[in-house]
């Protein structure tokens, strides 16, 4: 997906959000904002929303000199998260289908973003997290995940932040584990989840663990290791996990389905949902609304 | 005053408000955003809100080509403006203090103003005017200028918008008209008031009407002509309408007195009130909340 001209003030709203989050050096904010202005307005729209993103967070990182600003909110949210499952888990006791309650819970998590709202609190997630079981979703996409999930020989889930990631592992409890590999990023950027937390969160006694050698808010796949690049065209079946991830794979041939919340109208447009959807969308589904049916189709399985 | 952080992000908001509410072309919407975060930028925090105002609408009319991309909309709100005095008139009919009651019509017309919101709609206006004769002002300060309008010999009265001249009207109608000089912009700046639009409005029939040779959204004495500047200096009293002239002179020693509508954050923090308020402040105050009271007091009569 491309940039659109709304993402250019929502860029500057986040990196003074992000900075005002990282220290209290309001010189130092005027500075990195003024840099990040500069960089902007050279972005070329044809890039990603993601691409913008990760030059905008290494400058923040250079120059606060913090080469994870976001370390001890991601812990913070691995532990939310963790504290909040027991009360879930008996919400959900014996109770409809496991694998759409853990897919809702899993969308529900995506609401953890901090490259999105700066000001979320606790209270936001667990609001949404609490509604997660009653929130309007695509059943028929949801059965078609579920199937495919079933024929797939490989699936890679990639991963999108840190406390979501709770929430990605228990769905992933109700699929076969031996098929799957979760996805975090190379480095650190803002709150998305890295190899620290998945093993903070034992995602890596689940299943395979593997980063994808970049530190883009997304899967830019020329930025990615050539050893991500292999596996993620040979997976038979990929799992993507948040608006980041979206925003960087919608327009591929892969067999991919998308699960997020859309959070901003931008990705709402280009969706054609509402602002807070739960969306479960198959990538071909994309390709189709774009007019070109039987390309989507003759890459879908 | 000068420029805070968050200004910018709101600067970038408005030029896109602004080019979108002017033309469709959307790669024109892009330049123009992209030279606007350019310069901003290079923004001198020590400069006021109104001296970026001024440089981003200049490269909007520039760039679109267009002298006064406001005309109509200042036309319209002219109209509008008018079309709901009958009705307000009634409402007052005999009732309170006619000073009052114009000063606040004066102050819920300051609404009108594309500068801060491209969005504002006829329904918005209407419901901040029924609003004005029940809204809490400081009624010390009201009192005080209507004393202090009684003892000057001389007084400026600094417009802001178009559609809010014609509530101005009004309250100078209540006022010793033969003392008033209206002061308009010196040139098309957003909605702001011109000469044309104090003809339209028959101000120059009541009052003598003077440019101050300038473009800005506010009065910058240094970018005033000469005449204004002497003119501005030899006034007994000046009232200041609006959020510009507010972010333009608030520093000064001068007897001013700021009529206006809080309408965003930085504002709001700067006079200590909630966003919506309505303000009648003295110069004097802000000095001596500054910390000076002394030199505060010694320039106000």
């Amino acid at each position: 997906m491309k940039s659109f001209i709304d993402c250019i003030p929502c860029f500057i709203d986040q990196t003074l959000g992000s900075v005002r989050s990282i220290t209290d050096d309001t010189v130092l904010h005027e500075k990195i904002l003024k840099k990040v202005l500069r960089v902007v307005s050279d972005l070329d729209m044809g890039d990603s929303p993601p691409a913008m993103g990760q030059k905008i967070h290494r400058i923040i990182r250079e120059m606060t000199g913090n080469a994870d600003p976001y370390q001890s909110n991601k812990e913070r949210y691995n532990r939310f998260a963790e504290s909040l499952m027991p009360m879930l888990k008996k919400k959900i006791d014996g109770r409809g289908d496991a694998f759409e309650n853990g897919l809702r819970m899993a969308i529900a998590g995506n609401i953890i973003d901090f490259g999105k709202n700066h000001a979320l609190t606790e209270d936001d997630v667990l609001k949404v997290i609490n509604q997660c079981f009653s929130v309007l979703i695509d059943m028929d996409a949801v059965a078609s995940l579920k199937e495919e999930v079933l024929c797939a020989k490989t699936i890679l889930y990639l991963g999108d932040n840190a406390g979501e990631i709770v929430f990605d592992r228990f769905f992933i409890e109700q699929l076969p584990v031996e098929k799957i590999t979760y996805v975090v990023r190379g480095r650190p950027i803002i709150n998305d989840v890295t190899k620290v937390d998945a093993e903070e969160v034992n995602m890596n006694q689940l299943v395979r663990v593997a980063d994808n050698g970049s530190d883009a808010p997304g899967t830019i796949l020329s930025d990615c290791s050539p050893g991500f690049v292999e596996r993620f065209h040979q997976a038979d079946l990929i799992i993507s996990k948040g608006q980041g991830n979206y925003e960087t794979l919608s327009g591929m041939d892969n067999n991919i389905y998308f699960l997020l919340q859309a959070k901003c109208p931008v990705i709402a447009r280009d969706i054609g949902c509402e602002i807070g959807a739960y969306i479960v969308r198959k990538n071909a589904i994309s390709r189709i609304i774009e007019g070109n049916p039987k390309q989507g189709a003759a890459n879908t399985k």
